[in-house]
């Protein structure tokens, strides 16, 4: 066995035992170590700006570009906002123990639901420090432990703010080992944290596609993930033209790199002739280039600028993460959910529209982590969904789907209260 | 392309369409599919007693033992089971378009789930043909589309009981696809089944471990199963002696072989001496042999017969299946919950107490799927939890846990209800 096999055995080992300790925890301890890693957060200032600065120094070094160095900086505002975010979590209900629908059968028995912890989640991510609180925060109130590799280029930032979190979880009484970071920069590591079925329970994994995409094709665990977001919204037959200008606009251009942005235009034909000269006015002021099919490119043909592209099959399959839309005409609402369930990543997907009969299928026939009726898909995230946090998002079908938060690193298992009944 | 692969590509292609339909497909039509089949393998008589009769004769010309060609017999009153099973799903209320914990949030947007199909589930199983009616059922009233893959010694019953599931569909105006069972014996198809996450979004194999287990290791989809049940009953140092007495009778004896019969009896010390004796004589009296620890054997060797053995430290791992029961004295709950939890297969396991304290600890803190106080094991079932029915048991923690009947087929997306807000 070499040493990195034994260094990630023992990290397990390790986990496997704090998991059992933290999925027994008090939640008056597990808000303990929540507000006491608050308060870390918030005095840690200089040890922490020294380590984060090691960071940043080797960073400029390699010569990454300055928004790739600003996401790796722990300013007092970072700071500010994880340690809001441990306070959010620690005021939360506790999950775990929750028991839901006891109901008396035939036989005497009762029998319902105990929410419990899964165990043991491995998180694999890059670049952002803050992650490493956001998921070590979760964990603690989730009852789990958590094991996590955070981008060789925020190690030392990372070391700080886990010893952090060790420093808090023994505040509260709870073991230290419920969070550990992996120390070393060896890219062995991951290979082996995602093969290791006896002492890590799940895998989420964030980054870029080809990351996910190996992880998810070598984990021998499951994999909670979303390798892309390729979001419509879709303009109906019956709309408020200015509801849905105000609408897609948000969904396009308030931000371009979330995953919930909307990167492709459905527009019901009826509607094509009013809808898109307006949008195509409101993208064209804001510099998105328009790839769009023969039918909406001469609708947009009077919008001034020169951004209109005749967009090509692989449009319908991209997601830009950039001012860049595709844009394309449909003659039915059945065409709109047909190319939605094809095209799309099964992320999030909006429909604008005032008929209700369209709505309701629109939310049941597009098959999608979220499905949203008069709404910007931006809204696709576990804040706005009133989950309090989101340690990632799914799109996949099978245990969690959409914005994760709490509940999804929980499990459900049966409790059944007796007297004395026996099976006849 | 081989003529398998041909073959399996198109009956996946088949499902994915008749999936989509069955998604969207109304209520009453699912139900008046169930109905039809609950009538039509009532009337069938005939025609499947043919198709059985060949499936028996060749299994009693192969040599197959009696209890073996049993349970591929399909007589009146196996079909009537079955029939009857239809018409309870079908009573069920439909899980697909459930709309649950709709919010309303700060932005203004209402976030809700509502409940839907997986997509496509394949079943892999042996030996008894029923099993391809409980599949249909639950596939047709949950919305998914399934592909079954039976026993070849029941191919011919299968067939006959598929081609019924067909015209029941067609009789509903329901793909006929939405269940396929696969017609060949090529053991090659199992493994294309399995391998085809394009098509198929879950597996669920029933049968022996080491079927599953092969099927867990080479699938390319999730998997729900359960390997085995090694189940423990806990007599706790508080217990009412004849309640623990005739429960653990229950648990062990009411039928042997069924995943969820206990296994392995725990005895915490204080009780030892008043319990151990009582229970012996059950057994003895059963012809229950019983793999007792040291300080358990001395306490049963007032027990007439010679069913006492020596226990080894495989009887804590094994599933007998069998008139066959491991017997360990404890010190502790502790003590309990921690050998529980080493040993145990996380499927069923309960404590025998008077203690309040106790059993709530018990419940929390024992990982399995169902965790029961003062109840037999054996009520770890889909239809004693009322689920109406179950599609297998999950021992996993992610998805589905315990008896997985409806829900476990379903998933649960976001829904978002907006009057054109938009996100700032």
């Amino acid at each position: 066995m070499t040493d990195l096999n034994a260094y990630m055995t023992g990290v397990g080992e390790s986990a496997r035992r704090a998991a059992t300790l933290m999925a027994a925890a008090p939640t008056a301890a597990k808000n303990q170590a929540l507000l006491a890693l608050a308060r870390r957060l918030r005095e840690a200032g200089p040890v922490l700006a020294e380590a984060n600065e090691r960071d940043l120094a080797a960073a400029r070094e390699a010569g990454l570009e300055a928004p790739m160095v600003d996401r790796l900086r722990l300013d007092a505002k970072v700071l500010a906002t994880v340690a809001e975010g441990c306070e959010q979590i620690a005021a939360m209900p506790d999950p775990i123990g929750e028991i839901t629908g006891v109901k008396r059968r035939p036989t005497g028995i009762s029998v319902g639901q105990m929410r419990v912890p899964l165990g043991v989640f491995g998180m694999i991510y890059e670049s952002r420090p803050n992650v490493t609180i956001e998921a070590a925060s979760l964990a603690i109130k989730s009852g789990n432990a958590c094991i996590l590799r955070g981008g060789s280029e925020a190690l030392h930032s990372n070391l700080a703010l886990a010893a952090l979190v060790g420093d808090s979880l023994d505040d509260a009484g709870l073991p230290r080992d419920a969070v550990q970071l992996i120390n070393t920069v060896d890219r062995a590591a991951v290979g082996l944290l995602i093969t290791m079925p006896a002492h890590v329970d799940v895998i989420i994994p964030r980054g870029g596609k080809g990351l996910i995409e190996r992880i998810s094709r070598e984990a021998r665990v499951p994999v909670i993930k979303h390798l892309d977001g390729n979001c419509h919204s879709y303009v109906d037959a019956e709309v408020d033209i200015d509801l849905a200008v105000t609408v897609v606009d948000n969904a396009k251009t308030q931000k371009y790199s979330p995953c919930n942005a909307t990167e492709s235009l459905l527009v019901h034909a009826a509607q094509a002739a009013s809808f898109l000269p307006r949008i195509g006015m409101v993208f064209s002021a804001k510099g998105v280039e328009m790839r769009a099919c023969p039918r909406a490119l001469a609708l947009l043909s009077q919008v001034p600028g020169d951004l209109r592209r005749a967009a090509t099959e692989a449009d319908w399959d991209t997601e830009y993460l950039a001012p860049i839309i595709s844009i394309k005409v449909v003659d039915s609402l059945d065409e709109a959910i047909a190319h939605i369930n094809r095209h799309g990543s099964h992320h999030t997907d909006a429909i604008l529209t005032t008929n209700h009969m369209n709505a309701m299928r629109f939310l049941r026939e597009v098959d999608s982590a979220s499905v949203m009726v008069n709404a910007s898909t931006r809204f696709a995230d576990g804040f706005e969904y009133g989950l309090g946090a989101e340690i990632g998002i799914s799109t996949d079908k099978f245990h969690a789907r959409g914005p994760v938060g709490l509940d999804g690193l929980t499990s459900m298992k049966w409790v059944v209260l007796g007297q004395g009944e026996v099976r006849s």
